[in-house]
């Protein structure tokens, strides 16, 4: 399929907004809210690294859309539209197009959002797919790294873990489990906490790489240390099934990627525990003095893994 | 260089604008121009398909920005800032990605810029290269496709050819020639031209797959045709002492890509000629009833080629 009919036949009838003015101009032209601020991200995945040639093509189009507004809940901003960027092999063939942008096209009415314009070129040996994603904040109340406090409390959101079980699920690596496998397909930005954060977390991020890496960046950008106690860290019952409750699988879960919770801090006396929503969040450690991390575990002090997670 | 240090060491000083947060946070924050409508645009090159893989790393970031600033300008539209997207493959060495980063801030300041955010991943076959640019303009006056009316006149500006000239010698299929390389890779948009023909021109665009190719789309958009007169198509020197002026010439040069110059249409009686301050314009035919183009050249009538440009 040419990129023009796939263009026509499937991308236009997502751009139904005024802002994608039908995708025949050069560029998407927006009206923004007035009197906010705009949140802009553009996050990538390659086919093979962040996410399986096998995965079901609409489920690959879930991820690319919600690890985009996961980085747009991380600072508490309300999504708008998104820009599509498509680079193609010869491996997504007409079907693969098909039920790719049938899942985008779920995940955008889901998430109530327009496709307003993008990109899409062929040619390449292996899938690269970008989205840039738009939201808006109340002036000067984005969500920072920066500005987590000694003495704030360290919050996540969800549960740890399940996505890197997940991985390994998808791979046939571990016995199939439907649930997890979905908690690596299909993360759920944790848009309505986002929000709900703005004025009350003094630090947040998205845990994209693994909870004690994406903590360290966290830690290193607020110029503090975070004392994590990995008891405390909230597992699924089926993470806790298949691997229990012991500090390695602690660990193990603590540096596996994916979860797209969100990792936050917040003043001792902050209100968090009741402003939630429908996602449960669960308190795990102290913003403290210093730098890095300390761990604590069911047995005591624990020392930090070689890698804290996924490098790119 | 582990794409921490790359974003660090390399992409922080680029990012000096309060949007772009020192890339420490999840997402860039920027204030919109109170009382204007945004442009949004995201192209992509991929290396072998847009650009050649040993084209200096430096003019391939001109050569991103410039195509995506291109799309603005077509639109009428003011840059603003930037997000980058860099998918890269082991043949983008230390030495490729300082370099580029080098040529990118070079011509994020040329165009008074800032790099707000984006992102970095490994991990592929061939590099593919995104960026998001986002402008602004008067509310309701972005410059549309759809705009053209029989009567109206046909414009183009700067030459036309030279890109497909210069790919000819980039690739060592043709004799060096310098000029005709440079107008290869490293396209000029035309923002000045685009924002003084807002309120003047009815459809604009830019010609970025070849002149006919893109009219044809024109056309299409606007839903008329266009008589386009080829010998008055404007020729570089170098155009002309390379291929010559015949008609054959004219339509070999009127179907290559890569100009980045803008095609528009105005009524007969707007003040085009006088208003596009350092880049010439020149009328190259008129807007008629009907649909897709109709050629003519120095012989009189043409036939439109089998193929009108670049199909992706």
């Amino acid at each position: 399929m040419a990129e023009r009919d796939f263009i026509a036949r499937l991308l236009v009838p997502l751009a139904g907004s005024a802002a994608a003015r039908g995708l025949a101009d050069d560029a998407a032209v927006w009206t923004p809210p007035l009197g906010r601020q705009l949140v802009l991200t553009h996050d990538t995945l390659v086919c093979g690294t962040h996410y399986l040639p096998g995965d079901p093509p609409g489920d690959v189009a879930w991820k690319l859309l919600a690890v985009n507004l996961s980085d747009l809940a991380a600072m508490g901003a309300r999504p708008a539209g998104v820009l599509l960027s498509l680079a193609l092999s010869p491996a997504e063939d007409a079907a693969w197009r098909e039920a790719f942008v049938a899942g985008l096209g779920r995940a955008l009415a889901h998430f109530e959002l327009a496709l307003w314009g993008g990109d899409t070129v062929g040619g390449v040996g292996a899938a690269v797919l970008g989205i840039t994603a738009i939201g808006h904040v109340e002036p000067g109340k984005a969500l920072p790294r920066a500005g987590a406090r000694p003495g704030d409390g360290l919050w996540v959101s969800g549960t740890i873990g399940d996505a890197g079980l997940g991985l390994a699920v998808a791979r046939g690596a571990a016995p199939a489990d439907a649930w997890l496998a979905k908690r690596y397909r299909l993360p759920q930005p944790r848009l309505a906490l986002g929000q709900a954060l703005v004025g009350v977390a003094s630090a947040a991020m998205d845990v994209s790489d693994g909870l004690l890496i994406d903590a360290e960046r966290l830690a290193a950008a607020s110029g503090v240390a975070l004392a994590i106690d990995l008891a405390a860290m909230p597992l699924s019952p089926a993470a806790r099934a298949r691997v229990g409750d012991g500090d390695a699988a602690r660990l193990a879960l603590a540096t596996a990627g994916d979860d797209y919770e969100l990792l936050f801090t917040a003043p001792a006396d902050a209100a968090v525990a009741t402003l939630a929503g429908a996602v449960p969040v669960t308190r795990i450690g102290t913003v403290v003095g210093g730098a890095g991390l300390q761990l604590r575990g069911h047995s005591g002090a624990l020392a930090l893994p070689q890698s804290l997670g996924w490098e790119h």
